[in-house]
Protein backbone atom coordinates (compact mmCIF):
# COMPACT_ATOMS: atom_id res chain seq x y z
CA UNK A 1 0.00 0.00 0.00
CA UNK A 2 1.07 3.59 -1.10
CA UNK A 3 1.08 6.85 1.34
CA UNK A 4 2.99 9.73 1.39
CA UNK A 5 5.97 9.10 3.84
CA UNK A 6 5.90 12.67 4.94
CA UNK A 7 2.88 14.57 6.04
CA UNK A 8 4.03 17.84 4.48
CA UNK A 9 3.86 16.25 1.22
CA UNK A 10 0.44 16.85 0.14
CA UNK A 11 -0.03 16.31 -4.01
CA UNK A 12 -2.47 13.90 -5.14
CA UNK A 13 -3.84 11.48 -2.65
CA UNK A 14 -2.74 7.90 -2.72
CA UNK A 15 -3.55 4.65 -1.05
CA UNK A 16 -6.09 5.17 1.83
CA UNK A 17 -6.14 8.97 1.09
CA UNK A 18 -7.94 8.39 -2.15
CA UNK A 19 -10.81 5.90 -0.68
CA UNK A 20 -13.58 6.66 1.33
CA UNK A 21 -14.75 5.25 4.41
CA UNK A 22 -16.86 3.02 3.22
CA UNK A 23 -13.84 1.38 1.12
CA UNK A 24 -11.37 2.05 3.90
CA UNK A 25 -13.52 0.29 6.77
CA UNK A 26 -13.21 -2.91 5.21
CA UNK A 27 -9.64 -3.39 6.58
CA UNK A 28 -10.16 -4.04 10.20
CA UNK A 29 -7.11 -2.55 11.39
CA UNK A 30 -7.51 0.62 9.27
CA UNK A 31 -10.80 0.35 11.17
CA UNK A 32 -9.59 0.21 15.04
CA UNK A 33 -6.89 3.04 14.10
CA UNK A 34 -9.80 5.36 13.03
CA UNK A 35 -11.59 4.20 15.81
CA UNK A 36 -8.57 5.11 18.10
CA UNK A 37 -8.00 8.16 16.51
CA UNK A 38 -12.18 9.81 16.63
CA UNK A 39 -11.91 8.37 20.48
CA UNK A 40 -8.66 10.03 21.01
CA UNK A 41 -9.92 13.41 19.48
CA UNK A 42 -13.48 13.06 20.86
CA UNK A 43 -11.78 12.92 24.61
CA UNK A 44 -9.40 15.64 23.94
CA UNK A 45 -12.37 17.93 22.63
CA UNK A 46 -14.57 17.07 26.04
CA UNK A 47 -11.62 17.92 28.24
CA UNK A 48 -10.92 20.95 26.17
CA UNK A 49 -14.58 22.09 26.90
CA UNK A 50 -13.78 21.29 30.88
CA UNK A 51 -10.37 22.99 30.58
CA UNK A 52 -12.00 26.14 29.00
CA UNK A 53 -15.29 26.36 31.33
CA UNK A 54 -12.58 26.17 34.49
CA UNK A 55 -10.29 28.95 32.95
CA UNK A 56 -13.83 30.95 32.25
CA UNK A 57 -13.62 31.41 35.91
CA UNK A 58 -10.23 33.00 35.80
CA UNK A 59 -11.47 35.63 33.82
CA UNK A 60 -11.03 39.08 34.60
CA UNK A 61 -14.12 40.83 32.62
CA UNK A 62 -17.46 39.38 32.13
CA UNK A 63 -16.87 39.63 28.36
CA UNK A 64 -13.82 37.60 28.57
CA UNK A 65 -15.99 35.21 30.82
CA UNK A 66 -18.87 35.02 28.10
CA UNK A 67 -15.73 34.91 25.59
CA UNK A 68 -14.36 31.43 26.85
CA UNK A 69 -17.45 29.80 27.82
CA UNK A 70 -18.19 30.25 23.78
CA UNK A 71 -14.76 28.85 22.97
CA UNK A 72 -15.92 26.21 25.57
CA UNK A 73 -19.60 25.63 23.74
CA UNK A 74 -18.17 24.95 20.66
CA UNK A 75 -15.58 22.66 21.78
CA UNK A 76 -18.59 20.81 22.63
CA UNK A 77 -19.98 20.74 19.72
CA UNK A 78 -16.89 18.83 17.73
CA UNK A 79 -17.24 16.46 20.78
CA UNK A 80 -21.29 16.03 19.52
CA UNK A 81 -20.32 15.07 15.98
CA UNK A 82 -17.29 13.01 16.81
CA UNK A 83 -19.42 11.31 18.87
CA UNK A 84 -21.89 11.14 16.33
CA UNK A 85 -19.75 9.68 14.25
CA UNK A 86 -18.47 6.98 16.22
CA UNK A 87 -22.08 6.05 16.95
CA UNK A 88 -23.13 5.83 12.94
CA UNK A 89 -20.45 3.29 12.46
CA UNK A 90 -21.68 1.60 15.04
CA UNK A 91 -18.74 2.80 17.74
CA UNK A 92 -19.97 3.07 21.59
CA UNK A 93 -18.23 6.35 22.17
CA UNK A 94 -17.40 5.92 25.92
CA UNK A 95 -15.07 2.57 24.86
CA UNK A 96 -13.70 4.50 22.43
CA UNK A 97 -12.11 7.55 24.49
CA UNK A 98 -11.53 5.35 27.58
CA UNK A 99 -8.02 4.13 26.54
CA UNK A 100 -7.08 8.34 25.88
CA UNK A 101 -8.74 9.66 28.96
CA UNK A 102 -5.90 9.13 31.60
CA UNK A 103 -3.46 10.50 29.75
CA UNK A 104 -5.22 13.60 28.98
CA UNK A 105 -6.35 13.82 32.14
CA UNK A 106 -2.76 13.62 33.66
CA UNK A 107 -1.73 15.91 31.24
CA UNK A 108 -4.75 18.31 32.41
CA UNK A 109 -3.53 17.86 36.16
CA UNK A 110 -0.13 18.32 35.63
CA UNK A 111 -0.24 21.71 33.89
CA UNK A 112 -3.26 23.44 35.93
CA UNK A 113 -2.55 27.25 35.02
CA UNK A 114 -2.22 29.01 38.38
CA UNK A 115 -3.99 32.37 36.61
CA UNK A 116 -5.50 33.83 33.11
CA UNK A 117 -2.90 33.74 31.43
CA UNK A 118 -1.14 30.99 31.68
CA UNK A 119 -4.76 29.32 30.90
CA UNK A 120 -4.96 31.37 27.80
CA UNK A 121 -0.80 30.60 26.90
CA UNK A 122 -2.16 27.07 27.68
CA UNK A 123 -5.28 27.12 25.35
CA UNK A 124 -3.24 28.16 22.69
CA UNK A 125 -0.84 25.83 22.60
CA UNK A 126 -2.77 23.07 23.17
CA UNK A 127 -5.28 23.51 20.36
CA UNK A 128 -1.90 24.39 18.06
CA UNK A 129 -0.18 21.52 18.97
CA UNK A 130 -3.23 18.91 18.62
CA UNK A 131 -4.10 20.66 15.43
CA UNK A 132 -0.81 20.64 13.71
CA UNK A 133 -1.02 16.67 14.82
CA UNK A 134 -4.27 16.21 13.61
CA UNK A 135 -3.59 18.23 10.05
CA UNK A 136 -0.48 15.75 10.05
CA UNK A 137 -2.47 12.25 10.47
CA UNK A 138 -5.41 13.52 7.88
CA UNK A 139 -3.44 13.28 4.90
CA UNK A 140 -3.23 9.52 5.54
CA UNK A 141 -7.06 9.14 6.47
CA UNK A 142 -9.84 8.50 3.97
CA UNK A 143 -11.42 11.13 2.40
CA UNK A 144 -14.72 11.03 4.70
CA UNK A 145 -13.18 10.94 8.02
CA UNK A 146 -10.56 13.37 7.03
CA UNK A 147 -13.32 16.03 6.42
CA UNK A 148 -14.86 15.27 9.99
CA UNK A 149 -11.17 15.85 11.49
CA UNK A 150 -10.20 18.60 9.72
CA UNK A 151 -13.78 20.61 9.99
CA UNK A 152 -13.36 19.76 13.86
CA UNK A 153 -10.05 21.51 14.30
CA UNK A 154 -11.74 24.68 12.74
CA UNK A 155 -13.53 27.35 13.95
CA UNK A 156 -13.44 27.87 17.57
CA UNK A 157 -11.10 30.86 17.03
CA UNK A 158 -8.78 30.53 20.60
CA UNK A 159 -5.71 31.04 18.67
CA UNK A 160 -6.70 34.78 17.91
CA UNK A 161 -8.32 35.22 21.15
CA UNK A 162 -5.48 34.11 23.33
CA UNK A 163 -2.34 35.66 21.07
CA UNK A 164 -4.04 39.61 21.13
CA UNK A 165 -4.55 38.78 25.49
CA UNK A 166 -1.32 37.57 25.87
CA UNK A 167 0.55 40.21 23.70
CA UNK A 168 -0.95 43.00 25.30
CA UNK A 169 0.08 41.27 28.77
CA UNK A 170 3.83 41.22 27.51
CA UNK A 171 3.61 44.57 26.25
CA UNK A 172 2.39 46.18 29.56
CA UNK A 173 5.04 44.29 31.30
CA UNK A 174 7.61 42.49 29.59
CA UNK A 175 8.90 40.55 32.53
CA UNK A 176 5.16 38.23 32.17
CA UNK A 177 7.15 37.27 29.02
CA UNK A 178 9.48 35.21 30.58
CA UNK A 179 7.11 33.36 33.00
CA UNK A 180 4.50 32.33 30.20
CA UNK A 181 8.02 30.88 27.92
CA UNK A 182 9.07 28.56 30.84
CA UNK A 183 5.17 27.93 31.46
CA UNK A 184 4.73 27.17 27.38
CA UNK A 185 7.99 24.76 27.18
CA UNK A 186 6.66 22.70 30.17
CA UNK A 187 3.05 22.24 28.27
CA UNK A 188 5.18 21.44 25.49
CA UNK A 189 7.24 18.80 27.48
CA UNK A 190 4.19 16.99 29.64
CA UNK A 191 2.23 16.82 25.96
CA UNK A 192 4.86 15.22 24.49
CA UNK A 193 5.34 12.75 26.52
CA UNK A 194 1.92 12.05 27.08
CA UNK A 195 1.77 11.48 23.05
CA UNK A 196 4.84 9.21 23.33
CA UNK A 197 3.14 7.22 26.18
CA UNK A 198 -0.39 7.12 23.74
CA UNK A 199 1.74 6.23 20.83
CA UNK A 200 3.79 3.34 22.49
CA UNK A 201 0.15 1.70 24.24
CA UNK A 202 -2.31 1.77 20.76
CA UNK A 203 -0.69 -0.18 17.49
CA UNK A 204 -3.50 0.28 15.25
CA UNK A 205 -2.51 4.09 15.39
CA UNK A 206 0.63 4.10 15.79
CA UNK A 207 0.92 2.28 12.83
CA UNK A 208 -1.36 4.38 10.79
CA UNK A 209 0.73 7.55 12.42
CA UNK A 210 3.88 6.69 10.63
CA UNK A 211 2.89 5.89 7.02
CA UNK A 212 0.66 3.13 6.27
CA UNK A 213 -1.28 0.08 8.06
CA UNK A 214 0.69 -2.25 6.28
CA UNK A 215 4.01 -1.19 6.45
CA UNK A 216 4.57 -2.23 10.09
CA UNK A 217 6.02 0.02 13.37
CA UNK A 218 8.30 2.94 12.56
CA UNK A 219 9.55 5.03 16.17
CA UNK A 220 11.76 7.18 13.77
CA UNK A 221 9.32 8.52 11.89
CA UNK A 222 6.89 9.27 14.61
CA UNK A 223 9.98 10.98 16.05
CA UNK A 224 10.16 12.95 12.91
CA UNK A 225 6.48 13.73 13.51
CA UNK A 226 6.92 14.70 16.42
CA UNK A 227 10.04 17.09 15.51
CA UNK A 228 7.89 18.92 13.42
CA UNK A 229 5.56 19.62 15.68
CA UNK A 230 7.96 21.03 18.00
CA UNK A 231 9.77 23.98 15.54
CA UNK A 232 5.79 24.80 14.62
CA UNK A 233 5.48 25.41 18.17
CA UNK A 234 8.78 26.95 18.68
CA UNK A 235 7.86 29.26 15.87
CA UNK A 236 4.59 30.30 17.06
CA UNK A 237 5.91 30.91 20.56
CA UNK A 238 8.72 33.08 18.82
CA UNK A 239 6.00 35.04 16.82
CA UNK A 240 3.99 35.61 20.60
CA UNK A 241 7.08 37.38 22.31
CA UNK A 242 7.63 34.01 23.98
CA UNK A 243 11.32 32.55 23.32
CA UNK A 244 9.94 28.32 23.13
CA UNK B 1 -52.58 49.50 33.96
CA UNK B 2 -54.09 46.77 34.68
CA UNK B 3 -52.18 43.15 34.71
CA UNK B 4 -53.01 39.87 36.16
CA UNK B 5 -52.19 40.21 40.03
CA UNK B 6 -52.09 36.70 40.81
CA UNK B 7 -49.54 35.32 38.48
CA UNK B 8 -51.34 32.06 38.39
CA UNK B 9 -54.50 33.36 36.83
CA UNK B 10 -53.51 33.04 33.51
CA UNK B 11 -56.41 34.06 30.87
CA UNK B 12 -56.30 37.19 28.49
CA UNK B 13 -53.92 38.92 28.58
CA UNK B 14 -54.06 42.48 29.55
CA UNK B 15 -52.00 45.45 29.84
CA UNK B 16 -48.22 45.22 29.04
CA UNK B 17 -48.78 41.28 28.65
CA UNK B 18 -51.25 42.26 25.80
CA UNK B 19 -48.75 44.53 23.97
CA UNK B 20 -45.39 43.75 21.90
CA UNK B 21 -41.96 44.87 23.16
CA UNK B 22 -42.35 47.71 20.28
CA UNK B 23 -45.31 49.00 22.44
CA UNK B 24 -44.77 48.31 26.02
CA UNK B 25 -40.65 49.88 25.83
CA UNK B 26 -41.82 53.48 24.96
CA UNK B 27 -42.76 53.26 28.87
CA UNK B 28 -38.59 53.75 30.21
CA UNK B 29 -39.58 52.13 33.79
CA UNK B 30 -40.68 49.10 31.95
CA UNK B 31 -38.07 49.07 29.62
CA UNK B 32 -35.61 49.21 32.39
CA UNK B 33 -37.29 46.51 34.46
CA UNK B 34 -37.28 43.97 31.41
CA UNK B 35 -33.33 44.99 30.87
CA UNK B 36 -32.64 44.50 34.44
CA UNK B 37 -34.96 40.65 34.10
CA UNK B 38 -32.96 39.64 30.86
CA UNK B 39 -29.52 41.13 32.75
CA UNK B 40 -30.28 38.67 35.63
CA UNK B 41 -31.55 35.73 33.59
CA UNK B 42 -28.08 36.06 31.09
CA UNK B 43 -26.00 36.01 33.94
CA UNK B 44 -28.12 33.05 35.68
CA UNK B 45 -27.64 31.11 32.61
CA UNK B 46 -23.75 32.08 32.29
CA UNK B 47 -23.52 31.02 35.74
CA UNK B 48 -25.16 27.90 35.56
CA UNK B 49 -23.00 26.89 32.60
CA UNK B 50 -19.95 27.20 34.56
CA UNK B 51 -21.06 25.45 37.40
CA UNK B 52 -22.29 22.00 35.43
CA UNK B 53 -18.99 22.35 34.11
CA UNK B 54 -17.48 22.20 37.34
CA UNK B 55 -20.14 19.30 38.13
CA UNK B 56 -18.62 17.24 35.07
CA UNK B 57 -15.54 16.71 36.98
CA UNK B 58 -17.47 14.78 39.51
CA UNK B 59 -19.32 12.44 37.02
CA UNK B 60 -18.74 9.33 37.90
CA UNK B 61 -18.19 7.97 34.19
CA UNK B 62 -17.92 9.28 30.63
CA UNK B 63 -21.48 9.06 29.84
CA UNK B 64 -22.47 11.40 32.86
CA UNK B 65 -19.59 13.78 31.98
CA UNK B 66 -20.67 14.26 28.12
CA UNK B 67 -24.50 14.79 29.93
CA UNK B 68 -23.47 16.98 31.97
CA UNK B 69 -20.98 19.15 29.58
CA UNK B 70 -24.07 19.03 27.38
CA UNK B 71 -26.57 20.38 29.59
CA UNK B 72 -23.62 23.50 30.10
CA UNK B 73 -23.67 23.78 26.36
CA UNK B 74 -27.31 24.59 26.26
CA UNK B 75 -27.30 26.99 28.79
CA UNK B 76 -24.46 28.59 27.18
CA UNK B 77 -26.76 29.39 23.82
CA UNK B 78 -29.11 30.48 26.64
CA UNK B 79 -26.94 33.29 27.33
CA UNK B 80 -26.07 33.64 23.52
CA UNK B 81 -29.70 34.18 22.93
CA UNK B 82 -30.42 36.89 25.69
CA UNK B 83 -27.44 38.43 25.32
CA UNK B 84 -28.11 39.01 21.87
CA UNK B 85 -31.54 40.27 22.64
CA UNK B 86 -30.04 42.72 25.07
CA UNK B 87 -27.54 43.46 21.85
CA UNK B 88 -30.49 44.26 19.57
CA UNK B 89 -32.52 46.83 22.10
CA UNK B 90 -29.25 48.60 22.58
CA UNK B 91 -28.15 47.59 25.57
CA UNK B 92 -24.48 46.66 26.39
CA UNK B 93 -25.13 43.07 27.99
CA UNK B 94 -22.19 43.50 30.15
CA UNK B 95 -23.98 45.76 31.97
CA UNK B 96 -27.13 44.68 32.37
CA UNK B 97 -25.57 41.18 33.82
CA UNK B 98 -23.21 43.62 36.30
CA UNK B 99 -25.52 44.21 39.01
CA UNK B 100 -26.94 40.33 39.45
CA UNK B 101 -23.23 39.05 39.38
CA UNK B 102 -22.36 39.23 42.99
CA UNK B 103 -25.64 37.59 44.14
CA UNK B 104 -25.38 34.91 41.66
CA UNK B 105 -22.07 34.22 42.70
CA UNK B 106 -22.14 34.55 46.46
CA UNK B 107 -25.38 31.71 45.51
CA UNK B 108 -22.96 29.38 43.60
CA UNK B 109 -19.86 30.12 46.47
CA UNK B 110 -22.27 29.40 49.35
CA UNK B 111 -23.23 26.19 47.71
CA UNK B 112 -20.38 24.65 46.12
CA UNK B 113 -21.58 20.38 45.74
CA UNK B 114 -18.99 18.46 47.79
CA UNK B 115 -20.12 15.30 45.39
CA UNK B 116 -21.67 14.25 42.84
CA UNK B 117 -24.99 13.83 43.74
CA UNK B 118 -24.98 17.18 45.71
CA UNK B 119 -24.27 18.72 42.29
CA UNK B 120 -27.27 16.83 40.58
CA UNK B 121 -29.42 18.14 43.28
CA UNK B 122 -28.17 21.67 43.08
CA UNK B 123 -28.87 22.14 39.29
CA UNK B 124 -32.60 20.64 39.56
CA UNK B 125 -33.54 22.56 42.35
CA UNK B 126 -31.46 25.76 41.20
CA UNK B 127 -33.22 25.64 37.71
CA UNK B 128 -36.73 24.41 39.35
CA UNK B 129 -36.86 27.36 41.25
CA UNK B 130 -35.13 29.85 38.42
CA UNK B 131 -37.83 28.47 36.02
CA UNK B 132 -41.08 29.04 38.57
CA UNK B 133 -39.78 32.59 39.56
CA UNK B 134 -39.51 33.56 35.72
CA UNK B 135 -42.83 31.64 34.56
CA UNK B 136 -44.55 33.63 37.35
CA UNK B 137 -42.78 36.92 36.25
CA UNK B 138 -43.20 35.61 31.87
CA UNK B 139 -47.80 36.85 32.59
CA UNK B 140 -46.20 40.27 33.06
CA UNK B 141 -44.24 40.43 30.45
CA UNK B 142 -44.70 42.13 26.48
CA UNK B 143 -45.10 39.09 24.17
CA UNK B 144 -41.81 39.17 22.70
CA UNK B 145 -40.09 39.12 25.91
CA UNK B 146 -42.47 36.47 26.94
CA UNK B 147 -41.40 34.28 23.91
CA UNK B 148 -37.89 34.77 24.68
CA UNK B 149 -38.02 34.33 28.46
CA UNK B 150 -39.95 31.09 27.87
CA UNK B 151 -38.05 29.70 25.53
CA UNK B 152 -34.93 29.83 27.31
CA UNK B 153 -36.09 28.40 30.17
CA UNK B 154 -36.93 25.13 28.19
CA UNK B 155 -35.36 22.37 26.98
CA UNK B 156 -32.54 21.69 28.40
CA UNK B 157 -33.10 18.13 29.91
CA UNK B 158 -31.63 18.44 33.59
CA UNK B 159 -34.78 17.78 35.50
CA UNK B 160 -35.38 14.15 34.12
CA UNK B 161 -31.55 13.78 34.66
CA UNK B 162 -31.14 14.48 37.88
CA UNK B 163 -34.32 12.79 38.77
CA UNK B 164 -33.78 9.80 38.06
CA UNK B 165 -30.09 9.66 39.40
CA UNK B 166 -31.18 10.58 42.75
CA UNK B 167 -33.69 8.83 42.96
CA UNK B 168 -31.27 5.35 42.15
CA UNK B 169 -28.80 6.94 44.62
CA UNK B 170 -31.51 7.23 47.34
CA UNK B 171 -32.30 3.42 46.64
CA UNK B 172 -29.34 1.94 46.70
CA UNK B 173 -28.71 3.49 49.98
CA UNK B 174 -31.59 5.37 51.92
CA UNK B 175 -29.25 7.32 54.12
CA UNK B 176 -28.53 9.23 50.92
CA UNK B 177 -31.69 10.83 51.09
CA UNK B 178 -31.21 12.45 54.37
CA UNK B 179 -28.64 14.18 53.97
CA UNK B 180 -29.88 15.37 50.38
CA UNK B 181 -32.58 16.87 52.20
CA UNK B 182 -30.91 19.19 54.22
CA UNK B 183 -28.64 20.23 51.56
CA UNK B 184 -31.94 20.80 49.15
CA UNK B 185 -33.28 23.05 52.27
CA UNK B 186 -29.73 24.96 52.64
CA UNK B 187 -29.99 25.51 48.60
CA UNK B 188 -33.70 27.12 49.01
CA UNK B 189 -32.49 29.29 51.65
CA UNK B 190 -29.49 30.80 50.05
CA UNK B 191 -31.42 31.58 46.76
CA UNK B 192 -33.99 32.92 49.09
CA UNK B 193 -31.78 35.33 50.83
CA UNK B 194 -29.82 36.01 47.60
CA UNK B 195 -32.98 36.89 45.62
CA UNK B 196 -34.41 39.05 48.39
CA UNK B 197 -31.43 41.19 48.51
CA UNK B 198 -31.53 41.41 44.38
CA UNK B 199 -35.57 42.15 44.98
CA UNK B 200 -34.56 44.76 47.42
CA UNK B 201 -31.89 46.52 45.51
CA UNK B 202 -33.27 46.81 41.60
CA UNK B 203 -36.40 49.08 41.92
CA UNK B 204 -38.18 49.01 38.60
CA UNK B 205 -37.53 44.74 38.29
CA UNK B 206 -39.15 44.39 41.69
CA UNK B 207 -41.61 47.19 40.91
CA UNK B 208 -42.89 44.90 37.51
CA UNK B 209 -42.87 41.82 39.82
CA UNK B 210 -45.38 42.81 42.20
CA UNK B 211 -48.03 43.53 39.76
CA UNK B 212 -47.33 46.27 37.65
CA UNK B 213 -45.27 49.29 36.80
CA UNK B 214 -47.60 51.97 37.72
CA UNK B 215 -48.94 50.41 41.12
CA UNK B 216 -45.71 51.20 43.22
CA UNK B 217 -43.70 48.64 45.67
CA UNK B 218 -45.49 46.24 47.23
CA UNK B 219 -43.73 43.97 49.73
CA UNK B 220 -46.42 41.60 50.41
CA UNK B 221 -46.65 40.48 47.33
CA UNK B 222 -43.45 39.53 46.42
CA UNK B 223 -43.59 37.79 49.90
CA UNK B 224 -46.36 35.89 48.56
CA UNK B 225 -44.73 34.87 45.45
CA UNK B 226 -41.94 33.80 47.02
CA UNK B 227 -44.14 31.57 49.32
CA UNK B 228 -45.65 29.75 46.16
CA UNK B 229 -42.18 29.33 44.82
CA UNK B 230 -41.52 27.60 48.06
CA UNK B 231 -44.52 25.18 48.07
CA UNK B 232 -43.41 23.81 44.51
CA UNK B 233 -40.23 22.81 45.96
CA UNK B 234 -41.78 21.37 48.80
CA UNK B 235 -43.65 19.32 46.29
CA UNK B 236 -40.80 18.63 44.26
CA UNK B 237 -38.62 17.57 46.98
CA UNK B 238 -41.22 15.14 48.48
CA UNK B 239 -41.73 13.65 45.29
CA UNK B 240 -37.92 12.94 44.50
CA UNK B 241 -38.04 11.37 48.18
CA UNK B 242 -36.74 14.41 50.19
CA UNK B 243 -38.43 15.64 52.49
CA UNK B 244 -38.24 19.25 52.03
Amino acid sequence: METPDNATETSEPTGIAAQDWATASAEPQYRAAVVDLLGALAYGELAAFERLAEDAKLAPTLADKAELAKMASAEFHHFERLTDRLTAVDVEPTGAMEPFAKALDDFHRQTAPSDWLEGLVKAYVGDSIASDFYREVAVRLDSDTRSLVLAVLDDTGHGNFAVEKVRAAIEADPRVGGRLALWARRLMGEALSQAQRVVADRDALSTMLVGGVADGFDLAEVGRMFSRITEAHTKRMAALGLAA
